[in-house]
């Protein structure tokens, strides 16, 4: 049971939230879907990859896995993903520029004076661009906000992994904006 | 200087980077202003309090100098809250409820997990509703994202808080939509 009484206790994570104020919840929506799904020379799986891999060192089950399984569909892997992102990549393959990049997010999920000269240049030398560079930290940044959302209101999240595959492919395909009256 | 080029190097902290990535601002904006100067049983004044306190707990000079500002403009009084939010609200008078949710909003600074129904059950002793522990968790998680926003691409701000007053002002009165348009 979360923290405060939801309109749904059977929706799970941030998509009850999503119910119980909808003043807040268009923002919300608004930035998860520019971040991850709108225009970026990153493709949304990778963008999908450092949104699971901060809300991972974030310890937010929900976000972890439900972006986990986003990351899946859009990159047509399987449930493993999951568990590769706690192991820190090493099934999937990931490009050197991605990882540079992932650098950066790990370091912003501590603290954004983290992220240092070194971290930026380290990812230019593998072709970032500012751009990329910074949606990178937003990503980072803005899941530093949705995990505490998510797990400072003390929702509920379905352990299994399989709980999340239509989830992710729903987050993927048809994506974050007006999600709170998907059909869960 | 900023690790990416910004269009306008001389606009500090948040208001520089509103300027490079125009389809994220909007989203940014309206979360600050919904959740700062929208419709609420918690007046503005105390929810920038809660944005400063958790804006100072990061550590991130820019969102808690300017954030103090604010709530200063709201609440009628001087610079030295500026300095009184670093030593836990010893000097400016806050209520019993305040305290409770800004305990709250320390907790989920640390991480959403750090909120324990202990604290929920203290706010709600001082007469606390579901929306204001909803709204100053949501706050307290925004500014988590804000502060790893503006230090994790190491943007430059004032040193002296007297640079703040006219930007609290505004931001206090003005607001924060197409802030980054505002003549700073």
């Amino acid at each position: 049971m979360a923290h405060i009484t939801l309109p749904d206790e059977s929706l799970p994570g941030i998509v009850g939230l999503f119910n119980f104020r909808p003043e807040t919840t268009g923002a919300l929506q608004l930035i998860a879907e520019t971040l991850l799904r709108g225009e970026s020379s990153l493709t949304s799986g990778e963008r999908e990859l450092i949104a699971a891999h901060v809300s991972y060192l974030n310890n937010c089950h929900f976000c972890h896995t439900s972006h986990a399984s986003a990351a899946m569909a859009h990159l047509e892997c399987d449930l493993s993903l999951i568990d590769d992102i706690k192991q820190g990549f090493n099934q999937i393959e990931i490009s050197p520029k991605l990882r540079a990049l992932l650098n950066i997010a790990g370091k912003v999920q501590k603290s954004g004076k983290e992220v240092k000269e070194s971290d930026i240049e380290a990812a230019r030398e593998q072709g970032a661009t500012d751009r990329e560079i910074h949606d990178a930290v937003l990503i980072a940044a803005t899941f530093c906000m949705f995990n505490r959302y998510v797990d400072g209101l003390g929702t509920w999240a379905p352990q299994e992994n399989e709980a999340y595959r239509e989830m992710g492919q729903r987050m993927a395909f048809t994506g974050y904006v007006r999600y709170a009256e998907a059909d869960l």
